[in-house]
């Protein structure tokens, strides 16, 4: 097999990535510069050996436990859980979140084979029950079929623990349309109206 | 800038990579195995430090002149114009053209700032006018208004050579639908129309 072929095939490798984009990137890489293709296998390296789940809530860090879990200005009675690691950046970004999270790393989907057992579910239930005080667990797992039956089993699993359980709101997005949403959508945004 | 967002900043620099799907890279590759993780940055070493372009033709190869320059078996009388490598793969895929190549790095865009001096223009004309006789040069840049301006200022420079020179036929692609085909499309279709 020629380096080209090698490198399209693992490129193909990667989520989302077909045979074509694979062979473009190949292509791309052999025009830019030496150092340009070694500052990102480089940066492939450094991440794959560095950066590790954090040992409490599981987000991907290089420092574990990481930045969030150990910051003393963040809220620690209420645990923010969510599916995947690019979650935590998503509710960072928004600057509205000051407690701490909790990653799954999935979500229950009996048919891909991810049960409760794949998932850091015993971990969110020794926080809940651990001797920090947690007070608030807010699911924000996705508002898709698999990400609600999630958060459905975990506030059956949590709430014995005497611990507040909420999800995040469903409604239209910001810049959405009433005339073109969908029923459920409309239906939950009634459902969870509030008072101005 | 932790790990996570300097790899994803390599990725986003990649063509057709947005951030979302970097990001989406970058946690793919943080949850597979270190080994594999590695398999991807060692094919990207070794493909760009061992690939260059063929010396004769421009085609990316690990030895120069490349295998078809080199191939005795190939007809050595015709020559074919592609804009870039994977072109070249393109046409190799239907095994139904034995003569060589000629990669031109690109095609005419003065808007992006690409004249002929960018592109393999010269080392073109130094191969239909040496030793080794050139009889046809098949022009076979893409059917775009750049492709076309490529392969007509090319014509103007090759028609004085003495050299045959054709374009690759414009028509129905197999599969397509006279209904749906596009007025220009269908009028080369009748241009380029032959005898059964």
């Amino acid at each position: 097999m020629s380096l080209i072929e090698r490198l399209t095939d693992e490129f193909a490798r990667l989520p989302g990535i077909g045979r074509k984009t694979a062979l473009r990137l190949t292509y791309h890489l052999l025009k830019v510069t030496s150092q340009e293709a070694h500052r990102l296998a480089d940066a492939i390296v450094a991440a794959s050996e560095n950066v590790r789940p954090c040992e409490t809530c599981g987000t991907f860090t290089e420092v574990s436990p990481c930045r969030i879990c150990t910051n003393e200005r963040r809220d620690r009675s209420i645990v923010c859980v969510v599916e995947e690691g690019p979650d935590v950046g998503a509710i960072e970004a928004t600057g509205e979140y000051r407690g701490l999270y909790h990653v799954l790393g999935g979500r229950l989907s009996p048919l891909d084979g991810v049960g409760p057992a794949e998932l850091n579910v015993n971990s969110l239930l020794d926080r809940v029950s651990g001797e920090s005080p947690v007070r608030e667990v807010v699911l924000a797992t996705n508002p898709s079929v698999e990400g609600e039956a999630t958060a459905m089993y975990l506030h059956r699993l949590l709430a014995p623990l005497g611990v507040r359980v909420t999800r995040i709101a469903r409604g239209l997005p910001v810049g959405g349309d009433l005339e073109y949403a969908d029923g459920v959508t409309i239906a939950e945004a009634l459902q969870y109206r509030r008072d101005l």
